[in-house]
């Protein structure tokens, strides 16, 4: 059975949305990424995973990196169309969307937006993020989906990132386009589901 | 005709590699970065990329992101084995590494160290570097390349990465693995010949 070491509204947000949307068990390793321990039996993180970040995907071998995890959860599942498939076109635009989402956003901006405090710093990544996020607004204005025109894993990665703008201190409302596009994605029934399950997980981690 | 927008010694090279390796013909147009101009015949980058980033290839349609565009290399010429076939599991630790490479070590720590000039605000990619490079320095004690048995495209972006260690103040003799990688990668003819050619064509853009 497939494993995913995850951390609630941490990045493997994403793999665990691709995995109800694909329709696939999974077992869930709760991750407490301050202290490297999981949950369940308070054993060493790093010794699944050296890096000592979420997520990882178990299936015998062991698989990190968000692009790379998406990806593999989307081609057990081909008939749901959560990644085009290979040798299509757009499957190089899906991988340019998830190179997007998992550099320029989440490291490039809302990554040091967390780091630090002073405004100084800060000034940084925050010129960073109006020029970052015209890229998807630009792109969403009139298209439901970032690829093609069904929910792709590129979807599930873009729409964590959102999720996140406003821990960050962002308000989304400044990208019309990416507010309503956050909105449609929340309404899909797996999308919902995975979200309340972390948050209300996220509680109990203190 | 395949066309690269690049920017001498940017996170383009890697793809500049990766051309050379897989023999494609190519045209390549210099853009400097801060003006946003092609300098061929000085028109505005934007209107190629809205991004205002390198690189981008241009065959009929437009792909940006070096994770993507360097699998889209790739695969024009599967026989040279610059990425293992899809379908292939080698084929998702490849795309491990990819993003690897553009999320956690260029952008999460290159990124911001060349942001910075202040010790309190560098120490925070400061911290990442040795976590994040233990990484592929464990990997790649004892293993000639990333993945699999061969040069692939994941080589070809790591060591661009690597490559940009000193100007970012850091001293690769710290990972011995890392710094005999590069030392084997710098040999390869084309990785030779396309940065000779970057390195000329820096010291004309002043
Ligand atoms: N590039 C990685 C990002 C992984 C990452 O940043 N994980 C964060 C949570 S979103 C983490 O576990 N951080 C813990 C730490 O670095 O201590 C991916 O795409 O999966
Ligand atoms: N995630 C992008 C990174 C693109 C990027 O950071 N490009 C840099 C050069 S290495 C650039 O053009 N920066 C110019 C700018 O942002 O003004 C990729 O993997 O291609």
């Amino acid at each position: 059975m497939l494993q995913l070491y995850f951390s609630p509204m941490a990045c493997s947000l994403a793999s665990r949305i691709a995995l109800m949307e694909a329709g696939l068990d999974a077992r869930y390793h709760l991750v407490h990424l301050w202290t490297k321990t999981i949950v369940d039996d308070d054993s060493d993180f790093r010794s699944i995973s050296p890096k000592g970040a979420v997520l990882v995907l178990e299936n015998g071998e062991r698989l990190t990196e968000s692009a790379a995890v998406l990806q593999y959860i989307a081609d057990r599942r081909p008939e749901t169309g959560l990644a085009p498939p290979f040798g299509d076109p757009d499957r190089y635009r899906l991988q340019e969307w998830l190179s997007f989402v998992g550099a320029e956003i989440h490291k490039a901006f809302l990554f040091p937006t967390f780091w630090y405090k002073d405004d100084g710093s800060l000034a940084k990544p925050r010129a960073r993020i109006t020029q970052t996020l015209a890229v998807p607004s630009a792109h969403l204005a009139g298209r439901e989906f970032l690829v093609g025109n069904r929910f792709t894993v590129a979807d599930a990665h873009l729409l964590w990132a959102l999720l996140l703008l406003r821990p960050a201190g962002i308000d989304i409302a400044q990208w019309p386009s990416l507010s309503a596009y956050l909105e449609r994605m929340q309404a899909r029934p797996a999308v919902r589901e995975v979200i309340a399950t972390e948050m209300a997980l996220r509680k109990t981690l203190g």
